[in-house]
């Protein structure tokens, strides 16, 4: 048996999530589905990186799955993409040691929130895009992003309904960019909790609309209550954009 | 009763095309419920600038209807809105005189087509772009595209199923352009037959491949023959952008 390592983009609009379920579509769901029937198997075991919420999207899922193929490493994305459905795409594949594993390896993961600004919505971007009909204060956003750098207890900033007990983690990065009526939001950290960049994204946009201040994110993340924080917003705006195994690949992120 | 000019963009990914037929999922037929909703009745009619096929998306489409609601203009986007499928958008409305209309009063129109050239296919585009592996020349395309300006008789570019006769129409202006991994073919004429947008490009497509030649167009449109022409590529990459009732908005455009 030989490790695959591969990246997998995706449309989550028609998906219930990264993670298989029964009587549900899911991303795992038709990956797994694919591989069992390559391997002419009933079933066939694959590992993401994390889990992606209902209508989130991936720019750069990475899974690792096992198999007893003879295939060259560049002939896995086609032979993948001919058995999935149009809204998962292959990108990449290359074969790993034995003890590499999707989850447990990562050293960082970068996220994606795009908005768009307008009054009338952009019916091409409703599933793509979170609709705010105000302008944002950039800015402003941007001095409370700064907040969020460096390693905090972000339980203010997650859904409480997870088993996860250490609520640590570091961001290393926070942008913001406009391009006319968009804004992306850009995140780097060493891992994010659940409903984490839509809480921290939520907030911002308050903030940029003038109904909470940059000054409070230091006091909302000292009393570890996720009431003080904003809303979460829908996962229709949010992508999966990469996931890193090391610190080289880390620091390459980190240069962009 | 007062006549109301609305100009509706939508997705047309998830719809059998503009015009109505029982039993499937249609743009009119979704907009005519929400009329018929509106003015508490069966049944409400509303008339198109001209029918969109299964799966092509509209920035302007055209529509009138009569009212005897007394809604002031800017509230009828709003109130139709909150009534349509959120794959379609009322963008505007204005109230007209009786005797305009959407289809036999038309001037010209607009037309786009995205295509997306890359070797592997972006997953969030699979709907609104047709996807070609190869690299196009995009100066070869230009120049055969210039042999669409003018009057002449399309049949050997569109679709012999129809009831029209007189396959006579002006192109006033093509262009294309690079982005990118994306170019945009863009067409304003007289007016457009079944298929023409997809077959024009279509062709031009196959010149960009370098397997047929710029100089054929004027032999091809004179055979009057449709097998000639290039293939009939997909509706998703086709976009209605605008349409024109006035000599006036027609210079606009030409202007662009």
């Amino acid at each position: 048996m030989k490790r695959v390592k591969i990246i997998a983009s995706y449309d989550g609009s028609h998906f219930s999530g990264y993670q298989v379920q029964p009587d549900a579509r899911t991303v795992q769901g038709e990956l797994q589905k694919a591989l069992a029937r390559m391997h002419k198997a009933d079933s066939w075991n694959a590992t993401g990186s994390g889990r992606t919420d209902t209508g989130v999207h991936s720019l750069g899922q990475t899974i690792h799955f096992d198999t007893s193929l003879n295939l060259p490493e560049n002939r896995w994305p086609m032979a993948l993409n001919a058995l999935l459905p149009d809204d998962i795409i292959i990108l990449e594949a290359s074969y790993v040691g034995d003890d590499f594993h999707a989850r447990y390896d990562t050293v960082g993961k970068e996220y994606i929130y795009r908005v768009e600004t307008s009054k009338v919505k952009n019916v091409f971007k409703r599933n793509y895009c979170f609709h705010v009909r105000e302008e944002l204060d950039l800015e402003k956003m941007q001095k409370a992003a700064s907040h969020y750098l460096g390693t905090h207890d972000f339980t203010s900033f997650s859904s409480p309904r997870t088993a996860v007990v250490d609520k640590v983690r570091t961001i290393y990065d926070v942008s913001i960019d406009r391009s006319g009526e968009e804004l992306t939001f850009r995140y780097v950290g060493s891992g994010f909790l659940y409903q984490m960049v839509r809480v921290l994204t939520g907030t911002l946009i308050e903030i940029g609309k003038d109904r909470m201040n940059a000054e409070e994110i230091p006091e909302i993340l000292e009393a570890k209550d996720r009431a003080l924080a904003g809303p979460t917003i829908p996962g229709n705006g949010l992508y999966l954009s990469k996931v890193v195994y090391s610190e080289e690949e880390l620091s390459k992120l980190l240069r962009r």
